[in-house]
């Protein structure tokens, strides 16, 4: 029977232990967010996650979806849960008080973020979009339109999607054909079709509103002509009341591999009233709001579904005897071993548990960033950490939702034969943890928005500064050796890299982008090296002895495992991009 | 609409300029494999994989195997596609002319087997297990069920099973439980479940034979108690005729992850009539026969799936308009670019061209060593292939069943969104490649094999010889040097880390296997980067001008791309390996 348990304890560890949430609690509407209240939340999110979410994780992807006269049914148990969810205000976590929301920062969310993508992605998909709609409104809707439909969507009695997707243009944005014509009373009459549209539909609340980029009839050609508008599934009257149906529905739901519990929805609009949000022809930079936001979110996808894998995986090793050890019977009075007891699959464990708990860490700093940007009363510290969010957002969407697929894989092969039946739960993970690698921007785009917009603006530096400071800092710490030296070797090698791009940057923007996702691969892997270096220095000093001392030395064993087993991938990483892109752009496009 | 092209002009390369096949046509029995012979049956076999298994592929896998009333049936199509590929003599290709085969050496029937799981993994299933279970009976059984037996398998009019994993034991084959009890006739009565059973049960043939380990009642404990039992599904008189039902039948089908026209089984003997196959006690021997066979062809089921990915991939890729190539429109006249022209996109196709073709080769490399094993007139040679085998045997399996689901998750990358959703048939290749790193012992289980006793047993010399005296030949030649250089430096890894392992192996078995997965793969580059050096030096004469240079261009910037992009992973797979496996023993078992 797969299990799920929230890691509270490696969630206190990050924020008291190894964040200086001093500089949180400093930050305007931040002050009471304590580890007594942080407590509390994290512990009710896991109650609801391992009591109402985790239970329809396996047959809400048994059953899936399905599209009855036109209307999305999500899975049995779906809608109970969703009462409760939003019932108990976990739709509102992030929103701002003037709209019925909580206000907590996002280092604070991004953890119950994980647990909801641990105990049900699917379910977690419903809400998570609803969040990136109430911040594309929020940030460039008009006034009346604030107030009309943010405290509906924030108490989740409504829920939101992001329409961008056509048939003919993904990552391009600059295709979209859908049309907006605008009306004398200042609304406008949309009309196309939209597919991959997750939570496009669904039973779960009483009205969807979507956010759909379309083409006002003047616009110009391209991505520069772009708007943004907010198209209700019912329209809703100046008092906020429900009206009619408006011009949009759902004409088919996509069989995907995995996320099958999640609605994805080809959407037919057709004279569909709609609300211009943003400037007309500025609809891309409104739907960047939103989806910064959630490439973040998407990231934090793959931690949770490698960390839930991890757990089952662990219970199953201890559990499952066979083989023996090749030190000798290390049980001899059983059958056989636990499989806990071969190096293999601790080596799987173990590059599972060090890519969760740094990029855990890695998620949690990047979140407090995103908090200081947001709130932070002095202006360059709000730029500066701007800056930074910006580098990061690729690294986090990317990195974490390739590591996630790689260890939700790791997660099922501890299992064997038992992995690949469904009946485990194990191959639902990996599968539900591949569309992480595509949607929001697939992974290869995340890496050519580092490289070739992120690398250019500067915002390198924001990363490069603390960690050589760190490594500056701590190079003269015997105790700390065997961590800051392998960092500062693998520092060294992103540096390296760095330069090789930035030349072939200023002549050849080809050659610079070939190299581009082994890149965004390097630095996710120093990043971690330099967050594990941090979470050892603050874990050393408490392994010795103490109530806590196993969760400590676990910390450092990690950390120490992470270093010489994980991130020497940096060798062959920096290796391939100083070999160059000739062999891959030089190649004749008719001989593949 | 997903499409499947047999890659004929390329296994002609490997064939017919890549390998020795002078070497092959003095085997004995194999005189008559010319080059005009191996043209037509490729051809054949192209034409029954293109026209009848590939068309069955996506809709055995939305449809699935049913059990009804005790009986497996396989999807629609299937029944009619076994019959067409069966009265073609294709079941036939490897089997003894003594009992109805063609003979066919390994060397050749190893691209049929690349194309059938290319087309159809599932219906290749059926015939794979069929073909192992002939070269255990063949090589073990005792005549009179040779006679009785295999005219029929070979001809597939019967199909055949490996019954070795029960609830309590996958690798662990000493836990088997089965019962065999000895009757006065000479023959056994076998009692026990047996489950994951591929093609365990199905309607395709009129009779299956089940191999099945099972314990004699006075055996010794563990693996040395195993004996292996031919175990009909309906009895077979002694003239040939088909009996009575066996006691031996499907109580359930497991549903999994891909492979689902498949049928795996739950299968119960009670007290069902079974023939000894080979000596009491000895059953692993005879299974191993079987198995060593199976994993090389397990290891081609990446290859071929890889295969067909990357045909896909390129197809999209070359229609999918999409941005614009960063060094400006190549495409003005059109919307945008095709997805080709982007750099990504290029390293993902190049990279899983590398793969498979030097897997290609990798394969039939291997191949000519198993046909010399089995044919060679001289004993030294047929010994020197068997210990070559015997050590690449591991490598087969694990490295191409990891690098093809690797290929087929790049395949499925490149058309995003539309590579997810069902429709085009890529997320399918991924859910068929995942089981290969499971079956037939698992790719961890392997690099144990592989580090734990075939380089113990000094085999790795084999590999060893023929690499370093290609590079001692062709380390002054400056036309291929940019292949021979990276080749050579990848061989000093390789040499570093046997040596690392090989000292641990003296002292401590546990850290000795730490790093077997690590060497594995490294061991499996170096492979590959030899073979890629071959065919380098193979095409670089005929890639100037003459009909076919485009090919031979290709060739040899593919064996470019290799060197420079993808080889570079061997430098990490030392360092782990370097860095010792104490973190990984060591790490407190409490604390996972």
């Amino acid at each position: 029977m797969a299990t799920y348990k929230a890691p509270l304890r490696d969630m206190r560890f990050v924020l008291n232990e190894l964040l200086d949430t001093e500089r949180l609690r400093r930050l305007p509407g931040c002050d009471e967010v304590t580890p007594d209240v942080v407590d509390s939340v994290l512990d009710e999110a896991a109650k609801v996650c391992e009591e109402v979410l985790f239970p329809l994780n396996r047959s809400g992807d048994e059953e899936g979806c399905h599209l009855v006269n036109g209307e999305v049914q999500t899975p049995k148990g779906f809608r109970e849960a969703y009462r409760t969810f939003a019932e108990s205000g976990w739709t509102s976590l992030a929103a701002d008080p003037d709209y019925g929301g909580q206000g907590l920062p996002k280092t604070l969310t991004v953890l119950m973020e994980e647990m909801f993508c641990s105990s049900n992605l699917s379910f977690g998909t419903y809400t998570g979009l609803s969040r990136g709609a109430y911040f594309a409104l929020r940030t460039h809707g008009p006034d009346d339109i604030k107030r009309r439909f943010l405290p509906n969507l924030v108490s989740g009695t409504w829920a939101g999607t992001m329409c961008l997707t056509e048939p003919q243009c993904g990552t391009d944005l600059g295709l979209v054909r859908t049309k907006a014509v605008s009306q004398a009373d200042g609304t406008y009459r949309i009309t196309g079709t939209k597919i991959f549209i997750t939570a496009g539909d669904h039973d779960l609340t009483e009205n969807i509103l979507h956010l759909v980029l379309a083409r006002l009839p003047d616009a110009p050609a391209g991505i520069k002509g772009i708007s943004l508008f907010l198209v209700p599934k019912l329209l809703v009257r100046e008092d906020g009341t429900l009206g009619a149906r408006n011009g949009v529905g759902a004409t088919a739901i996509e069989h995907k591999m995995g996320l099958k519990a999640s609605a994805t929805c080809v959407l037919d609009f057709e004279d569909a009233v709609g609300y211009l949000i943003g400037e007309p022809n500025k609809g891309m930079r409104a739907m960047f709001t939103m989806m910064n936001d959630e490439r973040v979110s998407v990231g934090v996808q793959g931690l949770g579904l490698a960390e839930v894998s991890y757990q089952n995986a662990v219970a199953y090793a201890r559990e499952r005897l066979q083989g023996r050890s090749v030190a000798g019977a290390k049980h001899p009075d059983q059958p056989a071993d636990p499989l806990i007891v071969h190096p293999d699959i601790r080596r799987m464990l173990l590059t599972m548990r060090a890519y969760i708990e740094g990029t855990r860490a890695l998620a949690a700093w990047v979140s407090l960033a995103i908090d200081e940007a947001a709130r932070h009363p002095d202006a360059d510290t709000r730029r500066s950490g701007d800056e930074f969010v910006a580098l990061m957002t690729p690294i986090v969407k990317a990195f974490l939702t390739d590591i996630g697929f790689e260890s939700t894989n790791l997660g099922m092969q501890v299992l064997g034969g038992h992995g690949y039946i469904r009946e485990h739960g194990m191959e639902q993970y990996v599968r539900d943890a591949r569309i992480g690698q595509i949607y929001e921007g697939t992974n290869g785009v995340q890496a050519l928005d580092l490289v070739g917009r992120k690398l250019p603006a500067g915002y390198l530096a924001r990363f490069l500064e603390p960690v050589s400071a760190f490594i500056a800092a701590h190079r003269a710490d015997a105790g700390l050796a065997e961590f800051v030296t392998p960092l500062d070797e693998a520092f060294g090698r992103l540096q390296e890299a760095t330069a090789v791009i930035g030349r072939a940057g200023f002549t050849d923007p080809e050659e610079a982008v070939s190299g581009a996702t082994e890149y965004l691969r390097l630095i996710g892997l120093v990043a971690l090296a330099y967050l594990w270096a941090r979470m050892a220095k603050a874990a050393v000093p408490k392994a010795g002895a103490g109530d806590d001392a196993r969760f400590y030395r676990a910390k450092v064993d990690t950390a120490r495992f992470f270093m010489q087993r994980v991130l020497p991938q940096t060798a062959s990483l920096l290796a391939a991009i100083n070999a160059g892109g000739r062999s891959i752009t030089g190649f004749d496009e008719a001989s593949f």
